[in-house]
């Protein structure tokens, strides 16, 4: 049986998704030691993409394969009582044996929230990157438009040892003035290590004035990390939805 | 110059509004620290009323005098600023010398959120009692009604050396039942010490069967702690609005 889980957690004190050797400081750790008592196998959660360091998600989707007889029910509510209080198990359904989370991922929706000076937010503090400068939305906004379409994103990716494709799609990059902050929503094919956090620091240096909106055409051609802006903290972002 | 202060916390660290001693964990001794600072005077906050250990606010009114020439801006960013990132100045504003924000305060609006038994709230969880248990909310609604008006709620009190009165006025009680959780507000002229808390965990009591919704009447002729129901976890409990 393969089960599709939907879940949410806030990031703030994991290493991320992936499972790291021994230490189980990660969401895909903690899900596989539970589901691994629970079947009594060993359990193997795949994810439909890795969450850095101190990233949330509103909704993530994983699965895995157990040939325990179980319910959909049982599962989650197993996953409940026994994750951590800042990961929560929202749906666990019967999956065709085929669905893989990773690979049958057509796009993603992401979200960075900027928390604007002066405008202190407590209980949203852990999911907002408080930015203490003033910030041009409407440059941020002309620099999000030339993000969009099929580019070639090896400036806004960390990893410097990546030898696939750096080719992604973005289908849309908003910039949204709200009272108190900023909101980023990036919807694409699928994200390069950091891309996010290393498009929002690029939009920020842009909105305050350091750059211009103009250079991101500039960025994307030089295919070169150097070119893009800083990256972004980790805490400021949201995996929002995954869509197959 | 009198100010009139507005802010949020969350209490989760605190203990409680009140200055206790030396120790300076409370939310009281934080905005006094931060303003004896900036005015370089002994400055006394006033608030209008003592959350408990671990109660949050949404909306809290304070009051300070000081001989400081300032604006309400300067003083609202130097707090802002200075004061730790779980509590926030929404406003400041200059007041009539006579007022004070306890003496001054006509009614006040708590809420108190219960979360359901296999819903669990990654997001909020600090503001919410999980709660493992089936409530009746029917029957929780039922005996809020009987909680109304004005009366002696001395059985809703912890203070057992209460020397002043204990009558109060409840304008409402309403029981909200929400997906996922249970929400409870309470509109009332003054609040005895814990009262919102016994009256949340009495009727708990009612919901899961545990008391007649009738025995409200009983409890509150009693005069007495003993009969009332047990005192539900502060973190659960939020002052919304503080009216003058």
């Amino acid at each position: 049986m393969n089960y599709m889980i939907t879940l949410q957690y806030e990031g703030t004190k994991y290493a991320g998704w992936q499972k790291q050797g021994n230490t189980d400081n990660t969401i895909q750790g903690k899900l596989e030691a539970v589901l691994s008592k629970m079947t009594g196998e060993d359990i193997e959660v795949f994810g439909s993409g890795r969450t850095d360091e101190g990233v949330h998600a509103l909704k993530q989707i994983a699965n895995f394969h157990t040939d325990m007889e179980t319910t959909d029910s049982e599962i989650r509510n197993y996953l409940n009582r026994y994750l951590p209080d800042d990961i929560a198990v929202i749906d666990v359904t019967e999956a065709d044996e085929r669905f893989h989370s990773r690979l049958n991922a057509k796009s993603k929706i992401y979200c960075y929230r900027i928390g604007k000076a002066n405008a202190k937010n407590i209980f949203e503090r852990k999911f907002i990157y408080q930015y203490e400068k003033k910030l041009d939305v409407a440059k941020m906004q002309k620099a999000a438009k030339l993000l969009v379409g099929t580019h070639d994103f090896k400036s806004f990716c960390n990893n410097k040892k990546m030898k696939k494709s750096t080719v992604r799609t973005l289908y849309s990059v908003t910039v949204q003035d709200m009272k108190g902050e900023i909101k980023i929503y990036l919807h694409g094919d699928g994200f390069l290590y950091n891309m996010v956090r290393i498009i929002v620091g690029t939009l920020i240096e842009i909105g305050q004035g350091e750059r211009e909106a103009e250079e991101i055409t500039k960025i994307i051609e030089a295919a070169s990390r150097e070119e893009a802006g800083f990256t972004a903290p980790s805490k400021g972002l949201t995996l929002m939805d995954v869509q197959y």
